[in-house]
This record gives C-alpha cells, sequence and structure tokens, in this order.
C-alpha cells in the first residue's frame, strides 16, 4: 500500500469525495481497512483509492447491489425477512424468509423494482449502533437478531457469511437515504458500499433463485436465496454472459457426453471416471505422445503397484499429514488355522495417493553414483484420493487419477540446470498440445511460519534458482508468497485456454524432505556419501484433466492427431461407397483411424451427424470423384475443398496428422 | 484304456511278468487299478502294461527308490523312524525321525548304501496284513502306528501323503526281500512297486535335506526329509539334471536382480513388483508393442478405475463366488455433522480383481446396434487378487498384475470369424515376441455337471466352433475335458520356451454369464433386442507373467528392440570417447536406447560388464575406426565385426530394432 499525496488544494479532513473526485472511485482503502468513500480522512492516514474496477471495489459493487435487491424484495414483499447477502465470485445473493419460493414473475418484479432504485439515486450512509439499538431497529428481522447475538459473543464470524454483515466489535446499520433525506430502507451491515445506488448502474442481472438454509444447517428454516450478477458496466455484464455462454457450450461435462467419450457410472462411485471408446484413444494419444516425449529427453520408464502396506506412507508421512485425503485401508485380520498355522499375514494395505515413495524405493533399491544422476524416474502413475463428494466436478475434481508423475534426482549442483531442462521439456510439450499462452507462478515459503521445514539458506538459495529460471524463460512471473509446499518452493505453469481462463497445469517442485525421511543417498566423486535433492514434476497434473482442459480449450475440436475418428467417408449415394472403402482402408494402412458411414442416412444427414461430431475431415465422393480417382474435403466449418487426387489427400491426411495440425477449415490444411 | 490281447500261448491265471517280458514294463494296469506285476490276472480282466517311461511308470520307480531310500537310512541309523515317503514330481522323499538333522557326510554314506540295495535286487513283495498284524510289525515305528490308526477310519485318506502309503480298506505290507529269501526290510505301504531293486538302476540321485513337520503341523515333531529325483536312465537323470542347472540360470528371479528391472520391496508387501528402469522400459516396450497391434486390428481402447462400489461385483457375481481372491473392502463409515449434514456417504469400495464388468458397464452405456459389432474393447488393466503368500513366486505369481484385458461383444453368426480373428491375432503376435512353438488347449464342460450354466445346446455349437476354429489353425490340440469355467468354454495357447518348458499365455474364452447378468443388448436389423455373446481374449494373462516368461525364454539375452541398452559405446582408449558420443547422440536421436561407457574401467573390464548385462551390440572404436570413420561391433557371443562405416552401423541398428530381430551373434545382423 502506498500513501497518496492528496491535491494541494485540499485541507484535512477531507472525504474521498474531495479526494478523488473520480466517478470511478467507489471507497478508500484507510490504513489497510476498506471504508466508504464519505469517511473523513487527516493527514496522518495512508489512503488509497479503491475504483470499481478493481477485486475490492468490484467486491463492493456487488455487495451494494444486493442491499438495492433487499429493499426491492421488502418493496414488493413486505412481509420478507432479511437474511444475509454477501457478495460471491462474479456476484452476489441474498438471503429471504418467505412463504413461497420466489415465481419468475417475482424475479421479473423484483427487477424492475431494483432498476428504480437505482435510478433514485439512494445514498448508503453509515451508521453506529449500540446493541440495543440496533435490536430495537431489526426487531422485526429475527434472521437479524440472531446474528446480532452473535456480533460480539464468542461465535461471531464463526457462521459464513455473517462475518460480511455485522463484524469487529462495533455494530453499523446502513440507512439508504433518498434524495428527500428520507430513510427508504435499512439494514445491519458492515459494509462499506458505494456512496448511490445510480452508481451501480446498468451492469447487472438476477440469475438464478435456490432454497438455502439459513446458516448452513439444516435444522434451520429453508431460506429462498436470490442470486446475482453486478459489473461496473453494461458491456462488461454482456462480456461476462458470453463468457458463461461460450464455457457452458464447452462444458466438457457436456461435451463428454455428446461426443460419447467418457462417464461416471453410478455403479462405480462418485469422481471415479470410465473412459468410452472415442475418450479412451484421445487419452491414450495424450499418454502415448507423452511418453515419446518423456524418452527422448533422458526421462527413465518405471512401474509400481498401486497399492502398499501402511509402512511406506508412514516412512513418507502421507498417513500421518494426509490420512483424510486417502481411502480408508484394506484391513486383512491374521488369520491362524486349526494346525496353528498363520494362513493369512494381519496387514493394513492402502490405495496410494501419491507415486513419490515407490519411486524413493526404487532409488534406493541399490547404491547409486553421481554418475546416475540426474536420475528421471517417470511413471504414468493411478492415484486414488479420498475428495469430499460436494467438491467433485467432472474430470476437473476427481477421485481416480492418472499422474503423469516424474521424480527426479539431483546433486545440489545439478539443481538449477535440472529446473530448467524441466521447464523447458514441460512449455514445449504443452506447446505441441496446443496450448501457447502462459505465465509463471513461483510458490515460496513465508518468512517466520514454522510449517516450513528445511534451513533457511536451502530455501534462499532454491528459491533464487527457481526466480532465475522462471525468469530466464522470458513468460511473466506472478509471485505466490506463502504458497509453497512445507518442504520446498515450486513454480507451477498456468496456461490461457482459447476463451481467456487460466488453469494451472504443470508443476516443478523441489522437495528437501522426502530424501531425509527415506535417507536416500548416493556416493560423490570425492567417495563419500550425500544426500540428492527431489524434484517432482508434473506435466498434466492428471490426465483426466488435462483431458477435461484440451477438451473444453479445443471444444471437443480436435487437432486431427487427437480426434478419434480423424477421417469419415462420406458417400455421395451408397453406389459410390466401395470407392471410399478402399481410400479409407489405405488410410487405415496408414495407421489413420478412418471409417465409412455405410448407414441408411441420405448424404446431408450424414454430414449433419458427423459435424455435430466433430469429425476433422470428411472424404466426400460422387460419380466426379469417383471417375477422376479424386475425393473432396468436407471441413468443421462448412469449408470444401474438391478434386484432390487420392494419392494427395492421404499424403495431405498423413502430415496432419504427423504435425498435429488443428484442421477446421480448408486454409488450415491448403 | 484298452484291452490286451495276451500272448495266445499262455495260460490263465498268468502274472505280468508272463504277460509283458519286456524289461521296460514295470507295473500292471488291471482294471483301471495299478497292481505290481506279479499281480495274477485272467482273461476277464482288462489288462494294460505300465511302461517305466509313462507318468504312472515314472511314478512306481520313484516311490520304490524312496523305499530304497529309506532301507539305507534304517541301515546306517537303526534308531531312524519311518514318516512317509511319496513320489512326487521329477522325483521323491521320504520323511525320517532322527535326533539330528542329516550331514553332507550322511548323505553321501545314504547314497552308498543305497547303490548297494540297487545292485542286490531284493523283490517287493506285497502282503495283506490285518490292522493287529500291522501294529505288531510296526511296533518299533510310531508314526506308522498313526497311519494305521488313520487308514481305515473317517480320517483315512484326509492327510497328505498318507494315502500314498496305505489306503483302501485293505492294509498291505511290501517285504523287500533278498535272492536268499530274506526280508531285508519292510514298510508298511499301499504299493504298486517295481519288481526288484535293480530295475531302479543308476537314474536317481538324492538332491537336498530339509525339516518337515510330521504331517504338516507345526504342533507335530519336526522330521528330517530327504528329496531324491529317479530317471528311467542315467541319460535321462542328466538331461533332467542339464534342465534344472540351465532353468536357475534363466530363473526370472535371478535375471531381475542382476539385470536391475525389478524387485519386490518389503515396504509394499509380498507380491507386489516394482519396475526399475531397465525393468520399466523392457515392460513398456512390450506393452507399445501390443498397443499397436491392437489399434492396427480393430480394437477399441478404453480406461476404467481401479476400485468401484461393491455393487458393480454384486451384479457380475465376483463378491458371491470370488470374495476370496479378493482384497477386503475398503469401508466408509458414514459421517453425519453436528449440523445433521451427511459429509461423507457410508460405502464399501472394493480393488478390482477383473476389468469384465466395467467393460459390461461401457457397452450398456447407451443403446447399441448390430453395427457397431463386433466391439472389442481393450484395457490393460491393473487387477489386484489376494493370493496366498505360500503360492506366490516370482512374477509368475503375482498379487498386483496387469492384464491386456479384451473383452468382444458379437452377434451369434459372428462367433465362429471372431474367434478365428483372435486366435490368428494371438499367435501373430505371441510370434513377434520370439515365441513360435505352440499348441491349444481346449477346455470343456463335464457332462452333467450341474455347476456349468447355459442350456446344452449352447455349449455345443460353442464347443464345436471353438474346436474348428482350433483345428483350422493347425496346431495340435490337446482336449482339457470338464476344464472349462461354469461360464463356458475356452482355448488356451500354451507355448514351449527356449528350453523346452511349456506356458498356457493366452485364453479366449466365451463367456454365456455376464451378458445375461448385465442384461446386455444390441438392436439387430429386424429392430428388435437381442444378447450378445462374451468372448473375454487375453493375449499375455498377465504383462508381469510375460515379461517373466520372455525373461526366461531370452535368458535375459532378449532381442534388440526390448533390450534396456540397445547399444554401448565402449571407447578402446578413453581419447576415442568424444568419437563414439558423437555416433551415439545420433543413434538416439534415431530411438535408439544407446550410451557411451564413460566409467574409469578398461576396455576389457567394459566388455565383460556389458557383456554380463547382455546389451546386444558393443560398439567398439579405437584409432583404426576413428580415422576411418567406422566402428566395429561386439556381439553377446564374443564375435566380432570390424570397420563398419558408421552410416551403414546405425542402419543396421535401426534395422534390428524395427525388424525385431534377436542378435545374440555376428551372424544374426549380417
Amino acid at each position: 500500500m502506498t500513501d497518496v499525496s492528496p491535491a494541494a488544494d485540499v485541507s484535512y479532513p477531507a472525504d474521498g469525495f474531495t479526494l478523488f473526485p473520480d466517478r470511478s472511485v467507489v471507497a478508500l482503502r484507510v490504513n489497510g481497512e476498506l471504508k466508504d468513500l464519505a469517511t473523513l480522512v487527516d493527514e496522518t492516514d495512508a489512503v488509497e483509492p479503491v475504483t470499481v474496477d478493481s477485486a475490492d471495489g468490484l467486491s463492493i459493487l456487488r455487495h451494494s447491489t444486493a442491499h438495492v435487491l433487499a429493499q426491492a424484495v421488502q418493496r414488493i414483499k413486505p412481509q420478507a425477512n432479511l437474511g444475509i447477502g454477501p457478495p460471491i465470485t462474479d456476484g452476489f445473493y441474498y438471503d429471504f424468509g418467505v412463504d413461497e419460493p420466489f415465481t419468475p414473475d417475482d424475479v421479473k418484479a423484483i427487477k424492475k423494482e431494483m432498476e428504480r432504485i437505482v435510478r433514485e439515486n439512494q445514498r448508503f450512509v453509515r451508521r453506529v449502533v449500540s446493541e440495543d439499538e440496533a435490536r430495537a431497529e431489526m426487531a422485526d428481522e429475527p434472521f437479524k437478531l440472531e446474528l446480532i447475538g452473535l456480533a460480539g459473543g464468542p461465535g461471531a464470524g464463526a457462521t459464513e457469511g455473517a462475518s460480511v454483515e455485522v463484524g469487529g466489535g462495533e455494530l453499523t446499520i446502513y440507512d439508504n437515504v433518498t434524495r428527500d433525506g428520507e430513510t427508504a430502507w435499512r439494514d445491519l451491515c458492515r459494509g462499506p458500499h458505494v456512496p448511490g445506488t445510480r452508481l451501480i448502474g446498468n451492469g447487472w442481472d438476477l440469475t438464478r433463485v435456490a432454497g438455502a438454509y439459513w446458516r448452513g444447517s439444516e435444522k434451520n428454516p429453508q431460506l429462498q436465496r436470490i442470486y446475482g450478477t453486478a459489473w461496473p458496466t453494461k458491456d462488461e455484464l454482456r462480456a461476462y454472459q458470453t463468457r458463461l455462454e461460450e464455457a457452458a457450450k464447452r462444458d466438457h461435462r457436456k461435451l463428454g457426453k455428446e461426443l460419447d467419450l467418457f462417464s461416471f457410472p453410478d455403479e462405480i462411485g462418485p469422481g471415479l471416471a470410465v473412459f468410452h471408446p472415442k475418450g479412451g484413444i484421445i487419452r491414450y494419444e495424450i499418454e502415448r505422445y507423452m511418453r515419446e516425449r518423456l524418452l527422448a529427453s533422458g526421462y527413465e520408464v518405471v512401474n509400481t503397484p498401486h497399492i502398499t502396506k501402511g509402512d511406506l506412507f508412514m516412512t513418507s508421512g502421507h498417513l500421518q499429514w494426509y490420512a483424510d485425503g486417502m481411502y480408508p485401508p484394506m484391513v486383512l485380520d491374521e488369520v491362524v488355522d486349526a494346525d496353528g498355522h498363520v494362513s493369512r499375514e494381519g496387514q493394513e494395505y492402502y490405495l496410494k495417493p501419491m507415486n513419490c515413495p515407490f519411486h524413493n524405493l526404487i532409488f534406493r533399491s541399490r547404491g547409486r553414483s553421481y554418475r546416475e544422476l540426474p536420475l528421471r524416474l517417470s511413471e504414468f502413475g493411478s492415484v486414488y484420493r479420498y475428495e469430499k463428494s460436494g467438491t467433485l466436478s467432472g474430470l476437473t475434481r476427481v477421485r481416480g487419477m492418472t499422474q503423469d508423475d516424474t521424480h527426479i534426482y539431483v546433486t545440489a549442483d545439478q539443481v538449477k540446470s535440472e529446473l530448467t531442462h524441466s521447464l523447458d521439456f514441460v512449455l514445449q510439450t504443452l506447446r505441441d498440445y496446443g496450448l501457447n499462452d502462459f505465465y509463471l507462478e513461483l510458490s515460496t515459503k513465508e518468512d517466520g511460519n514454522l510449517k516450513f521445514i528445511g534451513d533457511d539458506r536451502l530455501w534462499t538459495e532454491a528459491t533464487e534458482t527457481l526466480r532465475e529460471v522462471a525468469e530466464a524463460s522470458g513468460l511473466e512471473l506472478v509471485p505466490d508468497p506463502g504458497g509453497a509446499a512445507f518442504y520446498g518452493p515450486k513454480i507451477s505453469v498456468q496456461a490461457r485456454d482459447a476463451i481467456g481462463r487460466t488453469w494451472q497445469i504443470s508443476t516443478i517442485q523441489l522437495d528437501f524432505n522426502q530424501p531425509e525421511r527415506f535417507e536416500l543417498e548416493y556416493t560423490g566423486p570425492d567417495g563419500e556419501k550425500h544426500r540428492p535433492v527431489m524434484i517432482h514434476r508434473a506435466l498434466f497434473g492428471s490426465i483426466e484433466r488435462f483431458f477435461a482442459i484440451l477438451l473444453e480449450h479445443y471444444a471437443g475440436a480436435f487437432p486431427v492427431w487427437l480426434a478419434p475418428v480423424q477421417v469419415v467417408g462420406i458417400p455421395v449415394a451408397e453406389t459410390f461407397a466401395p470407392y471410399l472403402d478402399e481410400i479409407v482402408a489405405r488410410l487405415r494402412a496408414a495407421g489413420v483411424r478412418a471409417e465409412v458411414d455405410h448407414s441408411d442416412d441420405r448424404m446431408p444427414k450424414k454430414i449433419r451427424t458427423h459435424t455435430t461430431q466433430k469429425v476433422p475431415l470428411q472424404l466426400i465422393a460422387g460419380e466426379q470423384d469417383s471417375s477422376a480417382g479424386t475425393v473432396s474435403f468436407r471441413f468443421r466449418d462448412g469449408s470444401q475443398t474438391n478434386g484432390i487426387p487420392v494419392d494427395e489427400a492421404i499424403d495431405k491426411i498423413v502430415y496432419a496428422i504427423s504435425r498435429r495440425l488443428l484442421v477446421n477449415t480448408a486454409e488450415d490444411l491448403a
């Protein structure tokens, strides 16, 4: 936070209106705390403007819009009781105690009323009240009365959302005051708010209505929650709505079903995906190319079981720190037969949530020399984590996932060059999959926090090395102070997809802890034992998540090499099918996933089917093509290239696959 | 069994000596039962000769040798008590109650004494005795007395090995009678035996001594067991010993350690293998080629989780029939929080022992048309089975294994052509891995056994189809009546390895049961719903087991494409290392696993190291090669080809890999 030099002609104390006449400033940050623009400050205060397009400004805008919503509801339904109304990501909600759920007509009327309140330009006026005053003023609002009880007591802040409304030691009420000086409405609220309702403008909308229990508990009354979104301008609202629509169209769960790629059968359980043939081949192509790149880049392939006795996870520390995220053990009781033989050993087996402990066992399966380092152990290892069912979401948050998990053991001297090698590898490979808009995040230790183990010098050195490597990449570097794991700092690669969303994809993580716990050693050139440094390197996070990201990035229209069906032959009439069968047979012999549509559908229907299925290349042939020994290409965008000699067509297709081209239009294959 | 027409000049009753004067006949089979050669038979009996080289003959030879061993032991240590002494695979053992374990000197003396007894040519003479007579005669043999008690009682036959010694309703003693007519030794025994000890000849040996509890229970006294082997001739004994040595040299557990391929870390648990980098790459190459063949042959790739709720295995029937072979469930208790929310669902998850139920879910994830059949769903699926720890053995019997598991759904009309397709696929692929000596086994239903489900007509048709397909392959077909699974008949492919051992590898199994249990359906050309037939097709059984078979088949000297290190550069002196580095860099760019030995060892030591590691191609270069732009190849057998121009050398190597050549000698790459 920086001090602001106020305009020279302003005498103190002054308020934000005077200091920042710009209409885009909606609040102040005074000595680090958010305050209303009307707050009086003097020259000893550190004051910053909060503009409406900043994160704090947007929150305040949305919170004020929630008040407007609540006022509108009580104008229409005076008997509605107020719950809470906080800002949330991209918007806000407000909960109401009402006898009947809101109807679509109610919502329409509420919006109209909100527009009226915005036009009225009521001022938001803050007023400090005693607990008794608050109780008197909120006598008709049972939920607010409950919050007043909580505000100063031991439960203060414990209830989700409550601290947004009433917090600190001070109780405040915000009055909505009309131009006539009358209080049109009031709410028990911590604030701050925008100065007046007109500032809310028309960049907002109500989005949906849902039931919600008071304070999140089934034992409490059910309220009706109205959700909304709010933005500084109408254009920004429209852009947001378009993004939502675009994201909905690309939703991998929807596309996964439409394109028959995967499912989550009830019989198996939540968060456990099954890949159907078309999803299976995409997944396999993702994995195959990754493995090819790994082998070409000096990585070693290892393979380890999915289960282990608990001992291993005691050594690694997972059972101590991570048991909540693991499936419970498979408990084998010891069985002793009638003759006293132990016919089964007593043991607890666990499904692995991580691959690293297994790789450590391979490292120490025999003596290691410095000549073997860097040793890069790589595995496509399936791991299982017991995520809460509420947090599961399609393929991006699952319980069973396959990681492309590499653990690299290096000498201290090799850390920098190996980090550079890893980052180059990761970025180059991601580009091959079609992602090319990246920034990096550097997650570091929080000074003085004792949870971070290992000595400070090690951290400082390692963090500096990571920073140098990250900066040398030329990519934007965003700091993430305190975001490191307790065992070491990391770089993560964030990729922007086709509609501008960012996804954390690859991570390169230093680990000072596991080499200690597993007592890993190598013999140096000096003949002495040394401890290696360990680097965790994950390209994808998980194949499942990366699959989802690519699916959304491409909106299902994959580059040819990843498309489940790469080429489909469509005869103008069935009599030309044998001609296409021959071409398709040649393509298949060349390793192309090609087929001919022999269904009873007519040609236009076939074209529609395969366009919907996002097949990149449709080969059409009728009288003209078959007599000339040519074919016609039809592309995803409907463009067409006619009369291509068959040999040339096959060459073009094989070329598009081998170069991993994204072919959506005729120009892409020209 | 066939009736034997006795020689015309023999009048009944006659004994086997008269009927079969051939010395290789050691016993008779009379009306299906094994009898001594001295048994008198008449013309109403069905009589067959049992020759020493038949399975029964070998068993009798080994059993008689065990008696000779016991007599020799009691000659040397008269106080030794007799336990049991049955024939076993390739040999026999006898257990003795003695105060001290046998020393190597004891064993030497025992062998000398056995040779003496063989030379004495004592006759084995059978004598039926009453229980009282047996007790009187065996008064000094406490273990034999215990067996007499068991012989007729309710426990008869229940003790392993006991039934070999005393069985049926009749108690018999075999006397060893010298040429002087004296009884030199006797044993309580069911027989039969060879006529005289001389027939035992010199094709036997004692192999090892071990402790063993009487009747297999730790609560009983410990006896000393002497193991031996016995064969009709000295040559056969030698051949057996050579096979053993050869098998020991090829033992995949030994090679796995020597070549640093895999291990079974204690921290993980028995039967759970970890593949080290060199084993990991072999495993990956095995898998990669298999997947390439699958994709080229019309198989679809699917992917399913390793765990599931119990529901799925109830539907499939595994929990009812197979729970003993499964790891116990991971039990998630339902968790309800203070507010009454179910924050975790109560559920039991199981590790999968089979992939088929998951593939059935994919089949029925949407409606299927006859046009989609055959639908071949293929997965490299890791499964876990709780095998008893005593049965685990290296990679051939494990608890965690990856199956190349394909399930094919066909219409009834497609069964035959699909079986042919599957068998062709399997045989051709196995040949590519270097196995090419096969026979087939046809496992069929046992008539009248109610465990086999599905109607008889279905079985008969399916079995006939399998037989036709098997016969059309031109391979030897061995019947396995009653060996079918309860849900359908199967063909299995048995392969002979480099030292003549046979391994069951691939299976093609029809299944009439799961399509019913999962109510699988497709829409036929008639618009009606039909039930598909399911074929389970496993090429390898498991990758782990196939890995072990290939490792033993090749004794670790893999074809170039499978070798973990394909090429190693060995400079005559370090000064020529950079020359080899360049060549190796070109090889690596061509995808070859090549390295240069930069260690401090001298050249001959390097050659020894990489020969021991069974690297197929050593590239050697010194002054002459480096100035001429050539290299010299050294092969596994020590042969060498000098002065090959570098381009040609690279071409040869790439060729050897792409053609999957086994290169052990200079001629193999000529």
